[in-house]
């Protein structure tokens, strides 16, 4: 059968890459790790912007923007604090360039007296504003987020999944009360999941992660996973209730009801471009991507059957009025996104090119469809009967009457069929390592899901041998998922008496 | 008169921090130079952000996003090609950090072996890619944008008008002709002259700039400029036709209708957070900020006056029910924005906090209003009756049906009081560089608009000598108006026939 991709799924990682290239979602640049985004790719994000914030938003938080620079005092006393603390960053060491033996250089004249970090995220710059913006309890919560660029020095880069500059959004928020920030923490978690079902179609796992997976100086972090179709699993999201560390560390304190000071407990939360990778992931098939219709730059799009005829002018003018007549539906909440491709280029390489890119609906109009008022169309959830291209006629008002139920019906196809890969390949009942090996044996290109398996929690050097072990066979523990049993098996990994079910998997 | 600020515009440089602060728009961060955007800020540029996007994509471009990180070697062949290629930029050496001796620092062994520049403009970087997707005469025009954060060290700071970090859109375009080039460099600043004067109704001057002040490598430069409270131009944004000089030096090459390879002709387009510094300056006053209620994140605030009595439950339900209504309207093409402010502090203090920011409508609800069925407000634009806040009372059911054409009322109404102020400011008939002195002489903290004067265009040394003249003024020429005359005087400068009349002023 012929695809539209060079590669299918078998190859996972191969297939990844070229989807991301001839879906024109972003490329590799010059430098190292960093990629370039480009206008599909850009679109998707735009989706997932607007619509996250949204929901940030609705939730009582206020954007801000903070310096990219931080000063190296700040890093260098956060990382007194924090065990763990990474330190891959990007360096400012000049402030000015020069010629100097007819090579452009550093100028050594202008060497900082302090040198600058490029934001690996914010917490030690935004928590320097909170300890002075922050007096009374009055002031109590501040609800702030960001949508910013981080850099965090990458040696395996891979597009989307981990580059060394990528794009997120940083929610950082300060409360009176540990009780508040932890109810702020497991709201912004409840944002993610929710978003990342509704708008992505990517059903995902939420829970806490084990002490050893933590953001270095948090009380707890939580995490969505998504199943990817590989098998592997993708941190998608993470929420961190941070106690009072940073804020001792920076001093954030405020002048309780009796006039005491106290300091506040603080949270973080982001997602990043890193969830485009798990759009891909999720739903792409052997002839590229398919994108969720709620974050498809284009829902609809029209590819006009020209061929240098007098009758293009008649095709033209119903596109024309088609499009025209789409943009005046809403789905979603929002204006339906029609657009009519009128590159010159042949209408084949058109279809395509939206089919590699994803567009939920690909309508293709010939002279009889004008003249029958009538519209053909792909859906890109269901492209294939068979190895044959599926297409469908409709007259043109029962089309147009039935587009945003449809829309709505492909957007939850996707998730249904993301839904069920989930929940069908997360096994429960293993109760021994031998289970754990003999369910994870073989090669790693073969798919495999996840384990769900009790545990007894243990913590420190008990915990790090755990770790070493899974680690061998490449696992790690996923996060301990919310929804709970109320009995538990005995621990998997100490045989003592089980308090929590986790998830194991491989992971990106 | 007691007044919201604690200076007023005669002291100008000292009001305007006093706004930046007390609106809660942006404040110094620790980083010299870069600063932190406050939620309110902040809020103005998303509006600025949305708008100004709506237009750049109703004109054909496609938005997309750039590594900020350059290779020195991308600078250092611009800057081969570049006359008067400014080099204060922040350069990367290190990729980690290293505790050594105690202290944390770059880590030696992680210097890169090319250093890294943080993008100061993308030209370089948007140009290697053009290199790679520019083939054919089919690939054109390409028309990309991006919003991004950029760095040019600075000297001197100062908040919004000139920060080492800032926040802005560049767009890139390449065409297959110098004529479609020069046609998108001119409906950019067309777009840009639109945008100042509907949508920030800030009054702007389009027109080209002399040749000792384009962009280095541009064949032309245009900008708006916008004249301040205090006389000063502001150049609030550029459009830059680069003819080939960009595509030479980074070989952008398109195979044309014939087969031949021929260079791309490219432009770039820019605004910034600089705009902002533009909208306090031309709208404050002596009690803060004004915002054009088409930028004002909020656009009608509700304040209810509450007093810790029973009928503070009246006062809360009839705002609420008033936001509601108010915020089914529409006003621009947009939801109207409305606010209920319940944050638990005095009323007063909030009806001053909204004065500050320069919220264009500010409601009072007492418990008497509730009762009545009455709303309170305040309009910013026309606060004061003499030295009294000026309340006007109506009936809720004409205040609502009146509150959308008001706020456009009051969005022409700064519009029309900042173009009376330019018009009534650009001096013609001034012949000679005597009349120029006369113009200019005095404290530089008093008013002084622009000369309009004609000129021959000298360039060169030439016009460096002219150049010279005017800084010892403080002077420069902003730009030559797309307006013309048809006749000109005689050059002031040179005494030779006038071809064209230009703007000398002071500027930011």
């Amino acid at each position: 059968m012929q695809r539209a991709l060079p590669v299918d799924r078998s190859r996972f990682a191969d297939w990844y890459q070229a989807v991301v290239r001839d879906a024109d979602m972003a490329e590799t640049s010059p430098v190292r790790g960093a990629m370039v985004i480009k206008p599909w790719g850009w679109g998707v994000w735009e989706q997932i912007q607007a619509e996250l914030d949204r929901r940030i938003k609705a939730t009582g938080h206020e954007n801000c923007y903070f310096p990219m620079f931080i000063p190296l005092s700040f890093i260098a006393r956060e990382a007194e604090h924090v065990e763990g603390f990474a330190k891959e960053m990007a360096v400012v060491t000049h402030h000015r360039l020069k010629t100097i033996d007819g090579k452009l250089q550093p100028d050594p004249a202008a060497k900082l007296e302090e040198p600058l970090i490029v934001r690996p995220t914010s917490e030690t710059i935004i928590g320097d504003a909170f300890s002075r913006w922050i007096k009374s309890h009055r002031d109590l919560p501040m609800l702030l987020n960001q949508w910013a660029n981080v850099v965090r020095w990458e040696m395996r880069p891979r597009l989307f999944l981990r580059t060394t500059e990528f794009l997120w959004q940083e929610g950082h928020t300060a409360h009176a009360g540990a009780e508040d920030a932890m109810e702020e923490t497991r709201r912004m978690l409840e944002v993610y999941r929710v978003f990342a079902e509704e708008v992505l179609a990517m059903p995902v796992i939420a829970g806490e992660k084990p002490e050893n997976e933590r953001f270095p100086g948090a009380v707890n972090t939580w995490s969505i996973e998504a199943m990817m179709q590989d098998g592997k699993a993708l941190q998608a999201g993470t929420s961190h209730f941070l106690g009072t560390h940073f804020a001792e560390a920076q001093n954030i304190r405020f002048q309780d009801d009796s006039g005491g000071m106290e300091f506040c407990n603080t949270t973080s939360w982001g997602v990043s471009t890193r969830l485009i990778g798990g759009v891909i992931m999720t739903h792409g098939d052997d002839d590229g991507l398919r994108l969720p219709p709620a974050i498809a730059p284009r829902q609809v799009v029209v590819v006009p059957m020209l061929r240098d005829k007098p009758e293009d002018a008649d095709v033209l003018k119903f596109c024309e009025a088609l499009v025209a007549d789409l943009s005046k539906e809403h789905v979603f909440g929002q204006q339906l996104r029609a657009f009519l491709d009128t590159k010159k280029i042949k209408s084949a390489e058109k279809r395509w090119n939206w089919v590699r890119r994803g567009a939920p609906i690909i309508i293709e109009i010939g002279p009889r469809d004008a003249a029958s008022g009538q519209v053909t169309y792909m859906r890109r959830d269901a492209l294939r009967d068979g190895d044959k291209v599926k297409s469908i006629a409709k007259p043109r008002q029962d089309f147009l009457e039935g587009v945003v139920q449809l829309l709505a019906e492909i957007q939850a196809g996707l998730y249904a069929e993301a839904k069920a890969r989930l929940d069908g390949n997360i096994k429960s009942g293993v109760t021994d390592w031998a289970g754990v090996e003999d369910y994870f044996a073989g090669d790693e290109e073969t798919f495999k899901g996840w384990l769900r398996v009790s545990w007894s929690r243990p913590a420190g050097a008990e915990l790090d041998a755990i770790d070493t072990r899974l680690k061998a066979l490449k696992l790690t523990i996923r996060n301990a998922p919310l929804d709970q049993p109320r009995e538990f098996a005995p621990c998997l990994f100490t045989g003592m008496p089980g308090v929590e079910e986790i998830l194991i998997g491989r992971a990106y």
